[in-house]
């Protein structure tokens, strides 16, 4: 059986949890928490040298990290990501825009304002700069998807897994969900999805 | 023919010029550089709502924005995107950690030590954070590339593409490549792929 190594309150390794849910894919969670320094252990870091969580470890034994590699690797085939080519593109669009322009400032800020051992980061600039550039992000996608019912169309993909992951907890990053009309209403329409569950469901 | 958006001095817009010179296909680059403001300008948000740049206009008028996106759409079918499904996986995993573990410090280091108006960002703190955070990501390709001749398995494949932009200027970001045999290696690879071009290459 496959293995998933990951943390319960991390929205990056709810990512692949969730995907797995709908799929109906049977796999054992395996807690590595970075708030122990279990992910920067030897032996997990022997399996993933980047220390991160999620992981995923094939019946085989190969490994895949990343989260939105894991969701794009087991999506491929499925309902879950686009056979249409140009709207392929615009989930890999979206999932890169996720890590790159939103995680790092809507996940963050949460840890920032909720992990204690992350306080001391906590600096006034910090909280200011995440927050612009969440809401910069939470913008975006609000503008999106004032005209799109999903992020790669007219069909629900991997790109909104990987988008709700940390958006549906912004409000604990002080993100106030409703100034995004638009992005409220999506995720109702991610809710509403075949097979949801939700951040603390595991196998 | 396609449009390419993009700046000629960002590793980010390098990738899909680099990818279009070996597939040989003809574009049209149009530099809107975010130095002047051009990327933050109405005529251009209204193409790309998060400013930034690289962004593809196909033929038909279709956008797609984020450089590994782009490279990933591309490749579809060619070479340089494994058929394998878990060689595929490995490079989509190698592309959200240049785009998480890797740019945010290798190619920011630069910026900050290179770009004028970016000088004020350049703490002491934040130097010393790229420059620890950019080794370990060097320290992560190393490992992967002592045993294997590219990222996503014995392959050239856009996950080399978007781990070569920024790595071969680490150095004016201030990181020694001698202190990485094996990316060092690596990089003679690359340009001993076929079609390789250089960053200031134009169509």
């Amino acid at each position: 059986m496959a293995r998933l190594y990951g943390m319960i309150d991390s929205g990056n390794c709810y990512k692949p949890r969730l995907l797995m849910a709908k799929l109906g894919l049977p796999f054992e969670h395996v807690e590595v928490s970075s708030h122990t320094g279990a992910t920067r252990s030897p032996e997990y870091t022997a399996k993933n040298p980047n220390a991160m969580v999620p992981l995923l470890e094939l019946d085989d034994g190969r490994l895949l990290a990343e989260s939105n590699a894991i969701l794009l690797y087991l999506a491929e085939g499925t309902r879950f990501l686009p056979a249409d080519a140009y709207q392929r593109g615009l989930a890999y669009q979206w999932m890169f825009f996720e890590q790159y322009s939103h995680e790092p400032y809507i996940a963050v800020r949460k840890a920032l304002l909720t992990v204690p051992r992350r306080a001391g980061e906590a600096t006034p600039e910090r909280l200011a700069l995440t927050l612009e550039r969440g809401n910069k992000a939470l913008g975006v996608m609000e503008r999106h998807l004032a005209g799109n019912a999903f992020f790669a169309g007219a069909e629900f993909s991997v790109a909104d897994i990987a988008l709700y992951a940390y958006t549906h907890e912004a409000g604990a990053g002080g993100f106030d969900l409703a100034d995004y009309p638009a992005v409220s209403a999506w995720l109702e329409r991610v809710h509403a999805d075949s097979g949801h569950v939700p951040i603390e469901w595991l196998p």
